[in-house]
């Protein structure tokens, strides 16, 4: 019951820059309209986890919701899933050890965790499996960090790497237990 | 005359764990007892620039000299080349651009920087043309980061990469201008 982290940062390993941005990540085009892994990826996962900055930050975008698969929100202080997104977004909250379960238990199993903050919950409860990292080939020198604190090590093991545009590279990495 | 970086980071960016140890670096077995592409890069390389920390480091490992070129290392403080290694490391200090002209100007044109605070200062100052960066696998949580602020940010594009052991993957970088 894989739990999975497909995301791209900067090569000094930045979510988005000192000023929130997150434009630098589409700085390079891809010229062969190449989806760098998402689609094979989301055709894997069963469903999706990921904190209310992450929702906001989607909802904000101004797009049709790109979701076709269940959204599982974290979230202590939502108290009711917006309007018009019942049965794509689901609350919950507590501890991620818990919130996992919860979701497995329906059926769930290979899950796609996403954004900045619930990723490192997971990392810190040691609950992620797979990351799937692209690297976009800018230093930003500062902004907000994909990995936080862990109370120990985890170690993983590099199992596939592939350049993309000539320019970007991608690692997936597998956790070792 | 390109300035490159040859390093190993954890998979967070560190370069040393919170205690400073570095013994994570070799955690895995290269089994077919591959250089992971040192020495072709040190045949490239005409002198080595490191700071004071790093040669601290390389002389407090109770081996042989490992450098067959010049060793310039950065220092404000020291005011001689330690005993017997005459001919071997030569000092220079002052503003990296500087430093970087007066070893050009001696004929050493592909040099090596290493060392965490030199290699920031060398970024800090758009010096550093090619980046090679070994990932070992593992999430510390915490240490010394290679990466530091910069001024603006730096592109560079993805040109290799290549992975070890099935476990270690290898980033070449070239910095795109």
């Amino acid at each position: 019951m894989p739990n999975i982290i497909y995301i791209a940062t900067s090569l000094d390993g930045y979510i988005a820059d000192k000023n929130g941005d997150i434009d630098w990540l589409h700085d390079i085009e891809i010229p062969d309209g190449s989806d760098m892994g998402f689609g094979a990826h989301f055709d894997r996962i069963d469903a999706l986890v990921m904190g209310r900055n992450t929702l906001d930050a989607v909802l904000g975008m101004d797009i049709e919701w790109p979701y076709s698969k269940p959204v599982f929100v974290l979230s202590n202080t939502m108290t009711a899933v917006p309007v018009g997104y019942e049965g794509k977004i689901f609350l919950l909250k507590g501890d991620v050890s818990e919130v996992v379960k919860q979701i497995n238990d329906q059926g769930y199993n290979t899950l796609y965790i996403d954004g900045g903050v619930t990723i490192q919950h997971f990392l810190k409860a040691d609950l992620i499996d797979e990351m799937i990292i692209t690297t976009i080939p800018v230093l930003l020198g500062g902004g907000a960090p994909l990995f936080g604190a862990l109370d120990a090590p985890l170690k993983f093991k590099a199992v596939k790497s592939e350049i993309f545009a000539d320019a970007i590279v991608q690692n997936h990495f597998a956790r070792v237990r």
